[in-house]
């Protein structure tokens, strides 16, 4: 019996699998359950079938941990991308949209997350050591850490210049400024900083 | 080989599905897709199953059409709850708003939406042949009409009153005003009108 007297238990049961997504509380996920079983039930079972089939066939790239179907990703296999400079982000996303903006030829490293101690995250759950076997490798010429301008980003950029100063290897933080399109007036402080900080000169 | 040049079919696939959901657009189906192929697969595999075996198990009243998994809904089987007042409302989750409410000891009856000719909602698509039908029954004394404060709601309220105006039975319209704890100030005129017109004596 729910708390209204009905007894759902396959609805209950739906309505807390759906709230375990992130940003969906109990209200959203009772209305995408009544959405559900509005719908046909085939396309119940292709939205379910599409879930598992997703999670069991993409796995991660053992070059650079990005999500891939194949053995190797697309990325890593394609032979006209160079190896000399490695792009290193936090998630398999920050790919997909460093992708979109075309303006990268070389490889990538995902992280699958930031150096988080309070959240348990620390350097042997991310994907830190395959990164260090890859630039000891000699190939790799540069390293553009890309993480997220938070605490965890710089934090995690950080930690990982340190554990590849010793190396033969050119280290760059990607740059922080005003966004293109971006007006002065609405940045924060944080942001106009870098960008002053960064200022780049005009030839 | 989506437009970022990684060929992930079956990510592609579960973003669309996803996408297919109410108020879920490209961006959050991403997240959600990210975030479900960072979880087990026995979690994911909970979560679909949650979405087929509901849709399944789930289905209307013959009395009332809310969604049940019995023959007959808790609330029609109810013997304490009374048959001579039925509250009509447009969804299910509507009839879950009440029953938390705690105060409607009658039945229900759920249309599974409102007029809305324009969308295609007429009243074949409706379950307003069974309201008529259990009306004229002759055991229903009075049908409260609580769709929703919508040009929809209110299109079929009036609808479902005229088609029963020939019947022994009590019509009233759910009451629209300022809601409890409320401020006049943060109110709108409709609702202020709908406030003024319907005001209650103080006895």
């Amino acid at each position: 019996m729910g708390p209204d007297g009905i007894r759902l238990s396959s609805l209950e049961t739906l309505v807390s699998e759906l709230k375990e997504l992130p940003g969906i509380g109990e209200k959203t996920a009772t209305r995408l359950a009544y959405f559900l079983l509005r719908r046909s039930e085939g396309a119940c079972e292709n939205l379910a079938a599409s879930i598992v089939e997703a999670r069991r066939r993409i796995r991660t790239c053992p070059q650079c941990s990005n999500f891939t179907e194949d053995t190797i990703c697309a990325i890593c296999a394609d032979p006209r991308r160079s190896d000399d400079i490695v792009c290193v982000v936090e998630e398999p996303s920050d790919v997909a949209a460093f992708e979109k903006s075309r303006q990268f030829s070389g490889k990538y490293h995902v992280l699958h997350g930031a150096l988080s101690p309070l959240d348990g995250l620390d350097e042997s759950k991310l994907r830190i050591a395959p990164l260090v076997e890859k630039v000891s490798g000699g190939i790799v010429k540069e390293i553009v850490l890309a993480t997220n301008p938070t605490v965890e980003g710089d934090t995690t950029a950080l930690y990982i210049a340190r554990l590849l100063k010793y190396n033969e290897v050119k280290i760059s933080r990607i740059a922080h400024g005003i966004p293109v399109g971006g007006e002065i007036e609405y940045q924060d402080g944080a942001t106009l900083g870098k960008a002053l900080q960064n200022r780049v000169p005009l030839s």
